[in-house]
């Protein structure tokens, strides 16, 4: 294998074609043309997010699942609205010393992603300069109403679908050198978009606002209230914390609620939802915690023992 | 003004959300949400192309210039498929010592570029880095077909839109110092997006290929024919050449065939049609000039006075 500086382009170009199989019957036009085409059978959907190397490749991740991670950041921005996705593009920029195969590895990864929501690559560029990945995801709301940010409303319940902190004990076990984190760290390298949830969510009709949770819980709990102009409760108690997270965090002398609250990767959903209704949710399939609740106030606080505290920042 | 890097994350993204004006009737949710959603009314088209200051940015052009150009790349990518624009989304990667005013320079020319095709900024993305702009634009067929690089059929003619050879004219002008030549520079720094003419092209439903001259004439012959199995004569004496080109080739001793075939940035359409239903074509509006004949060769020809030649590789 050759660095990609020795490689031409139309050589580079027909062996990222290789990888990138076409799987899905939206594809009407892949890649090779000036643009890709595919159905959108309602409103599209659509998202652009640039990993980079520097700040996204934690040590121990490997190219293939840096390539994934530049995939699931965006689909994870789909499923936020309730989109399904009907395509990925991916404008790649890498540094012209970098293995050949370590670029192929990067595309298998965005492709495996790719698969793994249904989807097609159907679009790209490469470009010589430091490593990262301008992601952009396309999807079709299939005629349901998106899910935003500012339709929370007081009275609806706050909840988050999975577990929590994972990304963030898979990270400070690599760097305190703890062994038994395997599920913490497949979270931290392999972040998992929730399509199917946020698709269930958008088809129960009862959703009032959604995010993911990619900068935090902390951060999606302002963000909701300063576009939805509410306030929110959130119970410490009740947040759905990853089995090891705590014992990781002690051992790696990191604060559980960094952990849970401040640190972003956990792709989770973060959502509210009219509480009368929450029948429908659960009639869904949906596996969910109930974490608050959406009041008057301004911004979002943390209950916990009777007392009420800030959630803090982000500190990904 | 200050530097990028000591202008927090929240202040800046709320400066270019103050510069991007939303207009379009298409856009549902603009930026500020996990996604945007539009409404696209027909196949989806969509194109990722990455333009960086290194490669895409000539001497005299300015930041205003440079981010209206890395939008115009991305819709003549729309156009060449016959779509209608009804969205725009930009990964900015820029230097943290860059000024903010540049930023947002570069940010209204790309907004600017997109109200000239109708359309908005529906989201973006700004990264520390290098500086580039991975665009993505995003469109819509209305229910028309997309035309592709692979329908050539031989007998069909071949056009193009416009005039040929003022981007390379307007780059040689800059190069040896020649004073006259505001048009040519006009047409290498604001590139301009044929989405009417595709349109147009595409409704007739006599176009059996398109490509724009993203890559230069030569690169755009060469790609018909292979992808269409067919070969092409061009005739030299048919081609539009821009009225100072071959004045502003001499000036600077560059050769003219070069600035017309050879050289990219031109951004017209290259198609080819079905020369017995030529009436719809003159009927739609469309201002063309027929240049050559789709044949049954492999690969394009350039003829001249009675010789043929091949057409070499592009030198952008």
């Amino acid at each position: 294998m050759a660095a990609l500086k020795d490689v031409g382009e139309r050589k580079l170009v027909e062996n990222i074609r290789n990888i990138v199989r076409p799987r899905s019957a939206d594809t009407v036009i892949g890649m090779g043309d000036d643009a890709a085409v595919v159905k959108c059978p309602g409103d599209l959907v659509v998202s652009t997010d640039v990993v980079s190397a520097e700040r996204h490749m934690p040590s121990g991740m490997t190219y293939e699942q840096f390539g994934w991670t530049a995939a699931a950041v965006n689909f994870s921005d789909l499923a936020s609205m309730g989109a399904r996705p009907v395509g990925f593009l991916a404008a790649i920029s890498a540094p012209g010393d970098m293995e050949e195969a370590d670029l192929y590895d990067i595309v298998s990864g965005i492709d495996q992603c790719c698969e793994h929501v249904g989807t097609d690559v159907i679009g790209g560029d490469t470009k010589p300069g430091a490593l990262s990945v301008a992601g952009t995801a396309v999807g079709s709301m299939d005629g349901l109403t998106p899910m935003t940010r500012n339709g929370a409303r007081p009275g609806d319940l706050v909840a988050v679908t999975g577990t929590l902190g994972l990304a963030a004990a898979g990270y400070y076990s690599i760097e305190a050198g703890i062994e038994e984190a395997d599920d913490e760290r497949f979270a931290l390298n392999v972040p998992l978009p929730h399509i199917d949830d946020g698709i269930r969510m958008a088809k129960s009709g009862i959703v009032t606002s959604c995010m993911d949770l990619s900068d935090g819980l902390a951060n999606a709990a302002r963000t909701i209230c300063r576009q939805s102009h509410v306030g929110m409760e959130i119970e410490w108690e009740f947040l759905p914390v990853g089995e090891n997270v705590e014992d990781i965090c002690r051992q790696a002398g990191k604060d559980v609620k960094d952990a849970v609250l401040r640190w972003g990767g956990d792709y989770e959903l973060m959502f509210t939802f009219r509480k009368d209704k929450v029948q429908k949710l659960y009639d869904s399939g949906l596996v969910f915690s109930i974490i608050g609740i959406v009041n008057n106030d301004s911004g979002p606080v943390l209950a916990e023992d009777g007392s009420r505290s800030e959630m803090g920042d982000g500190i990904y």
